[in-house]
């Protein structure tokens, strides 16, 4: 009964497999590793991008702060959901690696930015010359903090905002294959064909150990890109352990695989605590369940050892039937039998 | 024939079983899995340190700046040697983390700092009120960047300097365990004993795939540290694979065999040269060597396989026998046929 | 007809007489100079302070930025109103001096922060560990940029909440003295009794040509605070022409009497409104008046002349009756002929 | 006989005329002001450059600082000399500015950098591709630190050099009036058809109270450098009397009159030293001069009432005989009555 985070399950054993395989004899270094060519060509082969520029950081903070800083000068300001990850997970990095940038909170439902809000938003910004903030780049999450995922359509009404005023859009895809597989479009369709100019590309919380790819659609920022990764200390000297994990998830599209598995689960989680009486709080699109239910009944589970966290509230509380919400994680691992212990247990 | 970099070689055996055997089910993320628990009380016995703080970081880069940025203000300057790798190897990443603090080269030969320039440089500056930057921090690279390694005296006369003047040191220990090895001491003894504050523990130059522990053996600056590797992007999720590849380093003393066997590879190596004629720039005391011959001789190295970068000059010249200078670095793996072959070809 | 802003208007004559009067030979630079001496006397009385450092910079952005810059760890975030001077005005200087801290807008009516607003956000913060930013300082306007002003209670009550926190409170006083002679209380009642652990104190929307004093009532980080000043390039060489117009502000309550005439003249300019039928929109609490009328009567008062700023809207628009919000600031200056004569137009 | 610095001297007194005269009525503010207008002009005029950008700051600090942070990424280091004013005396202001780039010292002899050096200095840096910074502006400075001034000559072999490897030219002038009368050339010839690209243009020490003009010859990054200004909290709200300062100073060409002064002084000063059998360290260009003699003179001088600083050494010390360097700077308003006292009091 895991359902913490999606960076709590296991590595895939082909993903293993491929660290073993790749740790032979001597291989150069910071990047120049043949695997990460072949790496490069697998991903602008998936993404019908044969410009794009391609990177592996470790972690998916340091690819959002690291694309962030490429496309924000520090007397900018980035758009993002009120809830975004760059906003309220990352003590502050994109500040810190854009030197001072602000992050201006654009509302909507459902972890979503809504259209309308981003256009008065970026409107309402800039309005005082040298005196504010410059409008800067506009950060989509796909899938959301909400565990939602945004149609092509939605997509492509923000990125227009964006264009319209001539600002670049990043996403932040640290579950991108869990939307990418929901949508059953393709890597091409959901990025820059709708408008999007830079990704960071998320693999750890869907089987690897630690690897996120940076794709740069438009490659011009490219070198500075560099640069800004061996400043921030990201560029890994023994790259090819990076390349390797890469080059595993994208073999015989077993990244797709493990999305699946990860939102199938989050599926049957979801339709269990319907039969249940538990309505999620947002449509369940990719592999996480919000839902809300009664202290007492979050007590009882977290005492038979059930892992989530709580997402408002506290279990310390008087009113054992106070509504208290959750939120369930599954990955690529995540058990039937798991989910029908946690049923279980649930019913009492 | 690889010779190019300790960082260029596999992982261990020992340590990527350690891996496989961290892959088992879920465990805690952001550094609370139990692994890590053992880790730091592996470290805190090694260095005989029961109250030090224990971190993990994936890169050598990062274990430096971030220690760097806690022990520096933003208006001072950090002491070290003129080609310490904060200077000329991590693309300002010091200077990007402390938030514009500046380096201070300090002479000395065989890439050390001389105690008698440390104390001259550190007097010279901060004689301008505010007007100039304030005194820093020292950071020490051990083994250095030339191979060579600081006896304990030597050390203790640079930390008793910046002791008067009430500095606080940094040890840059990428190739910790090679100096460890080469003055048979006690790790105690070659860090707070000697009046090291924060240690940059290596392991990714030792066998690693890329691990490095932070040691502050005043634990003061423990939160500021980890809120620095949080916004710095460096605080890993599934971090159970950092800490397995340490605790395996640290078992059974692993990390000291590799290091021993890298040293005495170089020592090989040295030997070797000598035999041929060849005395190396700087007394072989790690596992790198130092020295030069003909560029021709170069070019038929090279030509045929060898594996290694030229420290001054480069083969495009016309004079064939213009001496340029080869850096020939070892690791746990490098294999003794490797080193004859290098010296066949050198017989030419 | 001017306005526009407490910053278009002249330096007092009893300013200018001080310059004059210190352009006499030779004085010592960067601060050393002995009327700085006597301004440090006389803002340590002013606000029975005897401790506090006193500093003197030419822009109320600098002295914010500046303040706030040793109040706020990088990985810390300000709360302040929504549309506090330091969120919209500064073009994100506190977070460039702070190297990247974040501001969180606390909700309030008549631009001032609400208590329980405070407390919420304040609580809300810092839940998610080294993940989020941390809590950093409380920053007060006082004046507001509504042109109310806090009573000792509402300063009382939010200083409180922050103390709760451990947090420090500073003050941006760009328009302290309007608020001063509206309360009629003492400085130090405003200030450091109230909990106020550093100000801000404006000087140049109230008479002087470019100067304002930072009163660090805790001396704690007087050095950083000069070394901080001096690295932002505000630390004045002739320094002496920046404490000549402090001391003359200083001298005789000139600062009151022009913070006294410049409030009676908003009281003049809002009554008259009223006899016009125009309710301010806020209370008239310090100089600026805010207030709305038709687009037609915009249109007819700046085609006359009348110079101020709109402050929601735009001139140009179809509906002529549409109701647009204008800001009218007084200065020291401002002629009751002015007033009448912008009545005179109002009336068409 | 204060020859401490040119910025302890007064103001001229057609610049404090123009500052009452520019204190009449309403003016706009943030250098919206008619006044800066002329100013403008009257520069761009000056230095045969109509398509140049203009500012003006307050300190000489902010302009090279805010020029250098145009011109530099944050992952490029800086060249200067040695002893550059933004290396030893504006406690990293660049540094901050720049967001962390470096700077990397060239030596020469006289307070120059040499052109083979420069040479050298920048081929040595950008070896180690994405590992070591990369290559960023040269900065002159003209006058120099050792009050010797580079000829036109040494200007374009150190621009065309900075040509070579494609990086922009900064001139930090503070003393630029002092060169340009020594030269007796066009201020277009000492800048941008010498190569020089931006310009930061003193005044403060020469008769002004505290204006430096910014002049970007290529206005490229006019608005960048707005932002900036502002965001370092250098935009003045009341700007006229910034320009009314700079509009005196070009006025009839009091600049050139003032400068003219001064290096009139200190060749008066160094004669005078010479008489006494005193060469000075560098040849006397500008309007300073250093020399040395014994510390039992410098006693006897500074106790009566010379001031001036010492360059190398202390009054505490045991030998009378011991030579020790001074700085003795001159102003517009150094009296021909106070080089003679000096005179008197040297002799003993």
């Amino acid at each position: 009964m895991h359902f913490a985070s999606d960076n709590s399950g296991p590595v895939h054993p082909r993903v293993m497999a491929a660290l073993t395989a790749a740790n032979q004899g001597y291989a150069a270094s910071y990047g120049a590793d043949p695997i990460m060519d072949r790496v490069r060509d697998r991903i602008r082969e998936t993404f019908e991008a044969p410009d794009a520029a391609v990177y592996l950081v470790a972690t998916g903070t340091a690819a959002n702060a690291l694309i962030l800083a490429c496309l924000t000068q520090p007397w900018q300001t980035v758009f993002c959901a009120r809830h975004a990850h760059i906003q309220e997970d990352e003590c502050a990095a994109p500040e810190f690696y854009s030197n001072g940038a602000k992050l201006t909170l654009v509302d909507g439902g459902d972890g979503k930015m809504d259209p309308d809000s981003l256009r008065a938003t970026i409107t309402a910004e800039q309005s005082r010359g040298v005196h504010g903030v410059q409008r800067g780049p506009v950060s989509i999450t796909q899938a959301t903090e909400a565990g939602t995922v945004y149609s092509l359509d939605e997509i492509r009404a923000l990125t227009s905002i964006a264009k319209d005023f001539g600002l670049p859009v990043h996403m932040d895809g640290a579950r991108f294959s869990n939307a990418l597989v929901r949508l059953g479009c393709s890597p091409a369709d959901m990025t820059w064909r709708a408008g999007i100019d830079a990704l960071s590309f998320g693999g750890t919380k869907n089987g690897l150990m630690g690897v996120e790819a940076v794709v740069l659609f438009d490659p011009e920022k490219a070198w500075e890109f560099e640069l800004r990764r061996k400043r921030g200390a990201h560029l890994f000297s023994k790259h090819r352990y990076l390349s390797a994990q890469m080059d595993a998830y994208l073999e015989d599209g077993l990244w797709l695989d493990l999305a699946s598995k990860a939102n199938a689960a989050a599926d049957r989680l979801s339709s269990m605590l319907k039969t249940l009486g538990v309505q999620p709080d947002h449509a369940v699109q990719a592999n996480m369940v919000f839902a809300r239910w009664p202290r007492a009944t979050h007590q009882r589970l977290q005492d038979a050892g059930a892992k989530y966290y709580l997402w408002s509230g506290s279990l310390e509380g008087a009113d054992p039937d106070e509504q208290l919400s959750a939120r369930l994680v599954c990955d690529w691992s995540t058990q039937d039998s798991s989910i029908s212990q946690f049923a279980e247990l649930f019913r009492g």
